[in-house]
């Protein structure tokens, strides 16, 4: 689903990561400095921000590491690594981050997707660490929307042992998803590389099956809440509108990958869009209306914390994150 | 000196933020929240990253909030509003952040600049709740270094009531700033508005003054840390290169305040650049030697965490943050 390749560093680490620890790519000196007692934490991957009397928090789950070689289908590798260079990132892989947000409001605890649980790469499973560092308890959440059902945004939901990570929360799903991916035909005629994607939602949603709610685009799902449809990346992916007093922001959701590619790049398609075009042209038209509108937006793979404005470049567009303050 | 205005809100919640409270702009809805115990605060302001072997740890001591009215020298306020605009930021006033650094090289704890201490905005003065927070003690400073003499770079070195911050730190300072405020003659000499800054310096080194260590440009004044004479912000003002191993950074210290304005636009002068056709010069010259080596940098004005790299961008230049992570 998602081939994420590990550095040798990240690999030597990994168990520590799992077990939450933060620092994940070891430095020569550090047994030396760990044995001085000097500090090598990072502070916790939480963010919050205000859209009117919204409360988000933004939740890091670290990151997975991928060769750019192969990631972009429609482009020229010599292009993609000119724009990591221009963004000045590494020329030979991306680290692909994973923000998802919790809302307050009116005194509930709503969660967008869920991050990558203990099922994804050793440099992630950082969310229930940063999650409880903001202050939340898992048992405190009263509704976990799903925007889609790629393995980082559901398995943060359910342990591989099968427990239930938010016991008390309401479930609610894009209606177009649940219907592709809970189809038995479709999964019975998808290619091997993807039967593992359809039994990975199968482990997660199987055993509440009957309880999830779905969603229609085009409603308000929640107060100040609305879904609205963005098929491409997948066919019921989904963004979501937030809207508070005057307040608005746009929950993008995966319409693009990392953004020093995909916001730049729109055109582009990485391997996880299961309908290259299709997002394309889904992608277009949200940076377009977000552009238009100066409305702050959050990316789930856009750098941690993962919000702020899309402004028009050439024939593409750029993410202008957010000014960090602590005065919330 | 550096005639910040506060928000009403800010004012408001202004004993909390000197007692180090990080919330500070209320919303609406905060007594109810903090009543059902939701938390409100903001993870702490710290950022470790490295340099070769070096770690530095980035430490916000919050902002200051500056009306755009009268902020840059040479430049319409209709057009100061526009680079505003472009940067998704206010349009009616600059929220203006501090950031130091804390270098950890060869077992000794370096401290550039120590921000506002308890004699700044009261939007300002958690650089030592962020310094804890990251694991640091002020007694186990070895160095503090200081890149220019202005308040908000040294008086969190001493605080109010005399009392030294840093009570095993040696201290070193660029040898014209010394001469320059240290210098009865000019402080006489000075313009009212000016005399409080004098003062200032009085105020902190005073009591060290036969113990404080002067160092000259060009010369490399602690392993892997390099002065540089920056003249302009003020006639003593110095940026440092860090080298360790292949890893290169400029710490760019006030050669800009913030990014947004005075990085895309050099030849812009703010208020606080002592000797603007200098200090344009010098900025020029810098933004230009660190564009063309592609080196890391960190900017005591940028938006935390404050280190990115600087691209060309049309007659100027940009800053591109980091990319946010927990592996150090």
């Amino acid at each position: 689903m998602q081939p994420f390749e590990f550095s040798r560093r990240a690999l030597i680490a990994g168990t520590g990561a799992l077990a939450g620890a933060i620092t994940l790519d070891l430095p020569a000196g550090f047994a030396r400095a760990q044995a001085q007692g000097a500090p090598v934490n990072q502070a916790p991957g939480f963010y919050r921000y205000k859209i009117g009397d919204i409360t988000l928090t933004a939740i890091n789950d670290g990151f997975g590491r991928r060769p750019l070689e192969g990631f972009v289908r429609n482009a020229e590798l010599a292009d993609v690594k000119k724009a990591m260079e221009q963004a000045f990132l590494p020329a030979d892989a991306l680290n692909i981050t994973f923000t998802t947000l919790a809302i307050e409001s009116g005194g509930k605890l709503t969660l967008i997707d869920t991050g990558n649980g203990d099922s994804g790469a050793p440099t992630s499973g950082t969310w229930m660490k940063n999650f409880t560092a903001a202050g939340f308890d898992p048992k405190n959440v009263s509704t976990v929307v799903f925007s889609h059902f790629h393995g980082d945004h559901i398995n943060g939901f359910r342990l591989k042992d099968g427990t239930a990570v938010f016991p008390n929360a309401e479930v609610m799903v894009p209606a177009a998803e649940w219907a592709f991916w809970m189809d038995d035909a479709k999964m019975n005629a998808a290619p091997d590389a993807m039967k593992g994607a359809f039994g990975g939602v199968r482990r997660v949603f199987g055993p509440i099956a009957k309880d999830v709610k779905q969603f229609e685009g085009g409603k308000e799902i929640l107060p100040g809440i609305t879904a609205i449809a963005a098929p491409g990346h997948t066919p019921g992916h989904t963004v979501f509108a937030l809207a508070s007093g005057t307040g608005r922001m746009m929950v993008m959701s995966d319409t693009t990958n990392h953004p020093a590619l995909f916001v730049r790049n729109p055109d582009w398609s990485a391997v996880f869009d299961m309908d290259g075009p299709q997002a394309a042209a889904t992608r277009r038209k949200l940076l377009d209306m977000v552009s238009a509108d100066r409305m702050q937006v959050a990316f789930y793979h856009a750098p941690f914390p993962a919000t702020g404005h899309i402004a028009k470049a050439g024939n593409g567009f750029e993410l202008v994150p957010v000014q960090w303050t602590p005065a919330i």
